[in-house]
């Protein structure tokens, strides 16, 4: 068996998020059907980075899977986007080492979080973009995400949905990027827990429109209680931009 | 009555193009009937500057209509974004003059044409950008667009489907605009033909790859003849940018 790594973009719109559900057009069964044609009907199961959900999009999702077909990987990429959706496109494949994971051999993540401030709606960003057409505090929300970062237990910015035990996380940056009617926020950081990206960006808002003072976040995360924080940011303005291996 | 003018962006993808036609959705349809319901069941007729077809954008599309309502335009803006679908957004609405007309006075119009040029396959792009990935010798092109400015009869770049008999334009502005792995062709003139701007932008893509030379467009234009031009560029890279009036 020869293992294969792959970066996949994808358009977050049209699907019920990155995991398989019964009944449901979702990122992972589109990957699996195209696998399964390439290898004659066979079934191919594949390990992404972690899930996406509803709406939310990828410009740099990582997905590993097991193959008995020995291709170069740039004719598997060029065989799987044959077969795969307008929404889905792999940009890059490459045989890996039988020792790669793409969720448990990732040592740091990217997320985007686009802002789109202008007054009024563009109908080409309303599913891409968050619209939140008041005014920010973009300096307090600077200062709110220097308490952000660093290695907390994450608790009250994790979905109370979660199983996971451990909820200590190291964020690495939090960066802002403004250019005319929007803000966008990049967070790098060793992992994030369920939904934690947009519970920050969310809370991160709250402080820029006054509704909390930046030096909250310190009791929001001593707390670890999700009511502490601020309100989930919608998926459609969410990106998994890029993960990174050893 | 009061004349109003509005400016107005679309994203053409989920439209059979602006104009009504029966049991479509259009551009056209769903402004009027926004209008309707603020009229109170009235019927209310728009005129655009002109029709986009099936799957083309507008970043500044400009329509008018008359009403019985005197309306601040800032609310009559508000008012008319609220009843419409979030693929249609209203830029700014304000009251005109009865002699303004969004078609017979406007005194040019720019629409820009853009080409995606990445190797992969972009789905955040796919609806917005014409997928052309392979090399293109921009400066050949440059030359060929020289010829189709200035004053000519386009009937050679015109669908042959027009009822429009004076096929004289002039062409103000063809502008290549280059960045990392797009091209975005603008196009400046007091007027264009039917598909005029996509069979330019197929006939200079032509040129691009070799299979025509710049100097053919004198030909070409002579011929007045739609065979001689190059192939119609698809709708959904097409933008319907802006709508000047005197």
């Amino acid at each position: 068996m020869q293992r294969y790594k792959c970066i996949v973009a994808y358009d977050g719109t049209g699907f019920a998020g990155y995991q398989v559900q019964p009944g449901k057009r979702t990122v992972q069964l589109e990957i699996e059907q195209a696998l399964s044609k390439i290898h004659k009907g066979d079934s191919v199961r594949i390990a992404a980075s972690g899930r996406t959900d509803a709406g939310v999009h990828a410009r740099g999702q990582v997905v590993h899977f097991d193959s008995k077909l020995q291709i170069p990987g740039e004719r598997f990429k060029k065989a799987l986007n044959a077969m795969l959706p307008r929404d889905i496109s792999i940009l890059d494949a490459s045989p890996v080492d039988m020792d790669f994971h793409a969720r448990f051999t990732s040592v740091r993540k990217e997320y985007r979080y686009r802002i789109s401030l202008s007054e009024e709606r563009d109908p080409f960003l309303r599913d891409y973009a968050y619209h939140y057409p008041y005014p920010l505090n973009l300096e307090a929300m600077k200062e709110a995400a220097q308490y952000l970062k660093g290695t907390h237990d994450f608790t009250s910015f994790c979905s109370a949905k979660t199983e996971v035990v451990d909820k200590v996380r190291t964020v690495e940056e939090i960066i802002f990027n403004t250019s005319d009617d929007e803000l966008v926020i990049q967070f790098i950081g060793n992992g994030f827990l369920y939904n934690m990206v947009r519970i920050m960006t969310g809370t991160l808002l709250e402080v820029g429109s006054g509704k909390k003072a930046p030096a909250e976040m310190e009791t929001i995360l001593a707390a670890r209680d999700r009511i502490q924080a601020g309100k989930t940011a919608p998926g459609h303005g969410l990106y998994l931009w890029k993960v990174d291996y050893a």
